[in-house]
């Protein structure tokens, strides 16, 4: 028995989520089908993050076990050629057989996408929030700061039952401008549902000047989702990057050369 | 009464065209109910290319009629207001009581993107043609320029009746690589049915070792589709610029420089 692991991107725009749903085609749904169209097995592969509807993937961390003895360049052609176009494997290794995606996952980098020009961007729509009025950055990026840290970002996070604590660790949260475009990087330990959306959704609100860039920083254990702004379109965000302690060893390594 | 001349994007992803078609949704029908709308007129605006189900426009030209007052920003907002994520006008001016997009256009240039990475990219695929396999750029360049100039490009019409000529001049057709995009510009004073998407097939043959980019110029004059290459799907290509003599005559002016 191997492990395999996976690195997928995928267009999220006509999927319910990572996850296998009743209610829709899912992109664990799909790389299902493509492995037992391939090696006869059935078996779910599980994702490092389980990405809402809508939500996309640059590098989704994807293991699954199979007694397949192909090479893993020869799987994944095969397997690519048996998933739609929306969904890609960008690459393939073996890992070793205690390798959990979810569980050893150090740092998660999710990026949101809006799109501030007076004209909008048809080639972009499924990629974006398109906001529409020129946002101020510089007051984002002091409110994104200002989140930076282990904190309870329970005021961030959408209703969901049975989370033991709201407590995350966010090492990065940077907004930059390049453009017409404003991204958001967020990086943390672990993240509450639709924590990044809420987030963003307060961002923007910071950017319209809605609210004061020096507010932010009260929201923080405050743990009433109320206090935050809404929660920003799925159509913008991406699951950027997957780190496990070996990459952060070996980053860490590569810094001190 | 004005006469208004817009520059428009769309993707044309899910429009069976630019034309009012009695069995999809097109992008002139979405313009003229976006006009009753705001000015309660009924018109069928008029566009400089008939682009094809499927295929995009980052700047067609299109001229419509008014009795409307209001000031061109004043109508823009409000028609993009009105019109699918997927359109936009980027553009809005008076125009001279007898523009006519269609017959006054000079030069009309197509863009058609292919991209041949090794592995497909998701978040492309509603706009490049994807061939897999890395292509032959300067044998493609090479059978490109031996299309520049007048003549009968009959072997690169899909039958359309009552054509009166086949002659057209090409002013320019030429292939560059960017990364794994490699980009087919094509423009000519007009276009055969398919053309583009023919001009296109052809050289991608070339690109593959399929066929000799010498052969290219034996193709004019032949008159025959069936010599030529299959006709690339719509999804790569792009209007992206139509001039008119106007256009033409200052390009002329500021190149004298």
């Amino acid at each position: 028995m191997r492990v395999l692991k996976m690195v997928v991107t995928y267009d999220g725009t006509e999927y319910c989520g990572w996850q296998i749903q009743p209610n829709g085609p899912s992109v664990q749904a799909e790389l299902s089908k493509a492995i037992a169209a391939v090696t006869g097995e059935r078996t779910n592969p599980v994702g490092a993050g389980r990405t809402d509807s809508g939500v996309h993937a640059l590098a989704q961390i994807v293991a699954w076990p199979t007694e397949s003895r192909l090479d893993c360049s020869v799987l994944q052609r095969a397997l690519n050629a048996n998933l739609p176009a929306a969904i890609v494997i960008r690459r393939m290794e073996e890992a070793p057989a205690d390798f959990d995606p979810v569980r050893q996952a150090k740092w998660k980098l999710y990026r949101y996408y809006l799109h501030d020009g007076a004209v909008r961007d048809p080639f972009l729509l499924r990629h974006v929030w398109a906001v529409h009025r020129r946002l101020d950055v510089a007051a984002m990026q002091q409110a994104a700061a200002a989140l930076v840290g282990t904190h309870d970002f329970g005021s961030f996070e959408t209703h969901w039952p049975n989370r033991a604590t709201s407590v995350r660790t966010v090492r990065t949260c940077r907004v930059v401008r390049c453009g017409d475009l404003v991204s958001v990087d967020v990086e943390a330990d672990g993240f509450l549902y639709n924590m990044v959306r809420a987030i963003v959704g307060t961002l923007v609100e910071v950017g319209r000047g809605k609210r004061p860039a020096g507010e932010t920083a009260s929201l923080l254990g405050a743990g009433k989702r109320g206090l935050a702004g809404p929660t920003a379109p799925a159509a913008g965000l991406f699951l950027v990057r997957v780190l496990y302690p070996t990459d952060v060893a070996q980053t860490e390594a590569s810094e001190l050369k």
